[in-house]
């Protein structure tokens, strides 16, 4: 791995340990024992950092969210859609926890979350209409009804990480808080769903939610 | 209105605009034309005064949710939870925008907030128990089902405002941004709502938020 890779790694890490805001890039360069100028000829500052791992995390995002969508949508494939997509906001917590801070101190980062938001968006609600066109969820009432149910399922995402943050003494989110979260986030269109697909929907998320273990998801 | 009471509202309003980092008791005693000795007799820093604007934020969203709670709950009683309390939330803004990182700074505040967080989660439940007493909702499948719709109750009230912050590109949130959110949490319920009690519900609600001015809800 070469020094700029390592760099993003490595500040992924403290973060994820201490905040954003507590990190900066003398502590980088210090943990990596690479000197400040090494740094500097691969980064700016912080904020080019930052956005390099955000590159990273819309990466593993849209993969997560976008692979493997042709209709029908079974409920294996449905229940992962939960458990990894939180699981990508879990190895990007630093970044949730301060999410507007960091998006008020760079504006092409804040450019880019909206521009991912809005995308996510869109497919999430794809997705519902899909589950519902395969037979097995029921249309919600109101016209917006599945953009609402799509917009509240990304809420509970995008939020979930600093819940959790600000909920335990020591600001900090285990992995298990992820299933506790991949449940949440199930709930906003479990009531929607057919009774069956509800069962081996829950059934496929426990089971992935078992088989998953930190060291898979911790690159 | 005495100086303490002077330095509470501004303060509330300098951070409500340019986000609590952004704002110091410098800018604090120059907005109000007091010498920052005068601000210094009545709060011994910054963190001090946001625990006293917390401690207004608490007691309107306290007396917001556990009045005239008596059963049945009404569907204009309903409404008006989602409605009041998220009107509690934009009021406040600066303290969801910035959350972790207020609580990070203040032990007092962050054990103070998931005080308020355990008690509102508590409450949440109650009264959707209480509808489901009332005969106008359905029960939700699974043990913790009731618990389950608290959170994302709260998860989708203490994050709105962020959310509204982080997709506009000037990180500010109106009133109207406040509607949509009512809508949203709303939507967390309305599922498991009996028809009738639903449409009447809904009816509240859009009269409720149609009613309330800007004016009546930034004091």
């Amino acid at each position: 791995m070469g020094n700029r890779a390592r760099i993003v790694v490595q500040s992924r890490r403290l973060m994820n340990t201490h905040g954003a805001q507590a990190i900066g890039t003398t502590q980088i360069a210090e943990a990596l024992s690479i000197s400040p100028g090494n740094l500097y000829y691969h980064f700016k500052n912080k904020e080019q950092i930052v956005l390099a791992i955000f590159e990273e995390l819309e990466q593993e995002f849209r993969s997560v969210i976008s692979t493997d969508v042709t209709p029908p949508i079974s409920p294996q494939r449905f229940a992962e859609f939960y458990s990894r997509s939180l699981a990508v906001s879990w190895r990007y917590r630093f970044f949730f926890g301060g999410l507007l801070h960091l998006l008020r101190k760079d504006e092409v980062l804040a450019y880019r979350y909206r521009d991912l938001q809005s995308w996510a968006l869109g497919l999430l609600e794809g997705i519902a209409r899909q589950v519902a066109a395969d037979g097995n969820l029921q249309k919600p009432r109101g016209k917006d009804g599945f953009r609402s149910l799509a917009l509240n399922t990304w809420l509970i995402w995008s939020n979930w990480v600093r819940h959790i943050q600000i909920s335990h003494e020591n600001h900090d989110v285990s992995y298990e808080d992820i299933s506790d979260g991949v449940n949440q986030i199930f709930e906003v269109l479990a009531p929607y769903l057919t009774a069956e697909f509800h069962r081996a929907a829950r059934r496929a998320l426990t089971k992935d939610l078992s088989s998953a273990s930190k060291e898979d998801l911790d690159l």
